[in-house]
């Protein structure tokens, strides 16, 4: 690599000392304006740029943020989580900091990353992705009072008017109810739920905003659940059309669960009842199903908003007021 | 925070000098072996760590390897290099290295990032990915010496036996192959080829071990191409199943080509026909279409092993020697 320049270049260049050039970079404030301006005309000329080891001593400040990256494991689905680290990384550059990825099997091993990154000072602040009730991560961040936000609520009592910590996530309920009201619209009133068994915070929610839709046209529909897998879905699906086979459509949790209900409705002979899943997968758009799309990039920019405050350029280390704590992404239905 | 052990807590621990504390950190070698047990023991007793940033400017290294996130743009392949990032971070992580991530629209910007990144000595390598003819990120790390590592090739006349940089890379033409002898196995000897207009090198490479099965089997199929898209795929395969209704099988470059001449397939009364995708991805899968699947765990462990000597813990600065400067991943056939 050629020979970079150094704080003693700008300093002759700029004909001050080393410690000016220091000031210029460190507290502008205390250096005379016509100075100021010369050194910084150095910089830029000679395209100077402090090491920046140097200046996280300095400043105690890495300008970067982790999150943790689980282990792939495919699925239909982990593509929302991809986007969303893409779209953080994008717009966390706009802004002047970094992301470092760190990997982790469980929770406690995200917990070990977390403390070697903050005790070593490479990290100004995290973000959690997938919390669940109980969640070990969010007491560890809390005592240890390292900046973060969460991709997903605290799932407790007082989430939205009292939440504990800053969170961001998609208004699951919300997509499902457009989803239903969309399957009543088009379709007709016997409009069944596939969502995953009773007990996750995220399938609740988008169990909810089914139940809502049909409660509010005053219907009654079949509540049905499976793990997430397109075979599994296949299979309660079929039961489905086979007790019932005036059934006008299903919405879905998540896509896996509604490929698996378009293939069974396929193989008994419907192959346009209407089916709509959760995530807008590259896998529902091939092969043509309506999805609820959650908007990982407004995820994102929500996260770094609520971390910096919406025009900041450093982590803010005081803790939000209540009021701006969370951020709640209003997903939207791609119908196909 | 709590307040965390200092390089002076270890020093009074171990009954030892500051500077003593420090030759053990960074020049082990030059001390006593039992005052150096003694140290070690109070830095594990105390859980002392040292701050990185003091870390990586005694060191100049900073024990991060830079990768750069396209936008992310749809589609149904995206997901390969994602299980790449995924991978890395993960292996990476096991020998003591970080992954930094940023983003870049265009290669320009790219080379932008990458300067800002080894200027201010925050990353000690980068991974490209997505080489191409005449690519200029490599010309310019090469230029400044920078250490990286290609996943892809570098394209030209002699990529293995005489290989410009670091690279690894899966073997699409074995890939394409074995799709094709699989067909020829199972269905007959009319094995059409679905790929991308011809001069892409990622293309060209695919299209090639369909034809050298066929030859090989002294055959000689249709070949047809469009741009990578579900829609595109179906029309151009309705077009061939009508002119040649007796295809025994469509090898595709793409899992997004195969979608579409799936779904052109059934459209024509073919739900069966083989047809067999590339890179395995949970869209394909989920339709029980065959795949290869492009393993991009042994990619990741791959480029690190060529960045770090296979058991090493940092960058090897060093230019690999010619023989250990590429490694090429075989792909595998996933029948469904």
């Amino acid at each position: 690599m050629a020979r970079l320049p150094t704080v003693e270049d700008v300093a002759a260049a700029a004909g001050v000392s080393r410690q000016t050039v220091s000031n210029v970079l460190n507290s502008p404030a205390i250096v005379k304006e016509s100075t100021r301006e010369r050194v910084e005309r150095a910089i830029a000329e000679l395209g100077y740029r402090p090491h920046m080891a140097a200046r996280r001593l300095r400043t105690r400040r890495s300008s970067t943020i982790g999150i943790h990256l689980d282990p792939y494991a495919g699925g239909i689905s982990g593509v929302v989580l991809d986007r969303f680290v893409h779209a953080l990384t994008e717009r966390a550059g706009d802004r002047g900091m970094r992301i470092q990825l760190y990997a982790a099997r469980s929770p406690a091993e995200e917990i070990a990353r977390m403390g070697e990154l903050t005790d070593g000072g490479e990290i100004d602040a995290v973000v959690i992705t997938g919390t669940f009730h109980g969640d070990p991560r969010t007491r560890w961040l809390a005592e240890r009072a390292v900046p973060f936000v969460a991709f997903g609520r605290p799932w407790g009592d007082d989430d939205v008017s009292d939440p504990a910590h800053l969170w961001v996530d998609v208004d699951g309920a919300a997509g499902t109810r457009a989803a239903t009201e969309h399957v009543l619209a088009v379709a007709g009133p016997r409009a069944a739920f596939l969502g995953w068994p009773v007990g996750s915070g995220t399938g609740d929610d988008r169990e909810r905003g089914w139940r809502e839709a049909m409660t509010a046209a005053g219907m009654a529909g079949e509540r049905l659940s499976c793990e997430e897998s397109v075979g599994g879905a296949r299979t309660v699906a079929a039961e489905l059309l086979a007790r019932d086979p005036d059934v006008d459509g299903i919405v879905c949790a998540s896509d896996s669960l509604a490929i698996g209900a378009h293939l069974a409705a396929a193989a008994a002979g419907r192959p346009t009842l209407p089916v709509v899943g959760f995530d807008n997968t590259p896998a529902a758009e091939a092969i043509g199903l309506s999805s609820v799309e959650q908007l990982p990039e407004q995820v994102a920019a929500g996260a770094l908003d609520l971390l910096m405050g919406p025009s900041g350029n450093a982590v803010d280390p005081r803790p939000a007021a209540a009021g701006e704590a969370h951020v709640l992404v209003e997903p939207r239905l791609v119908v196909r």
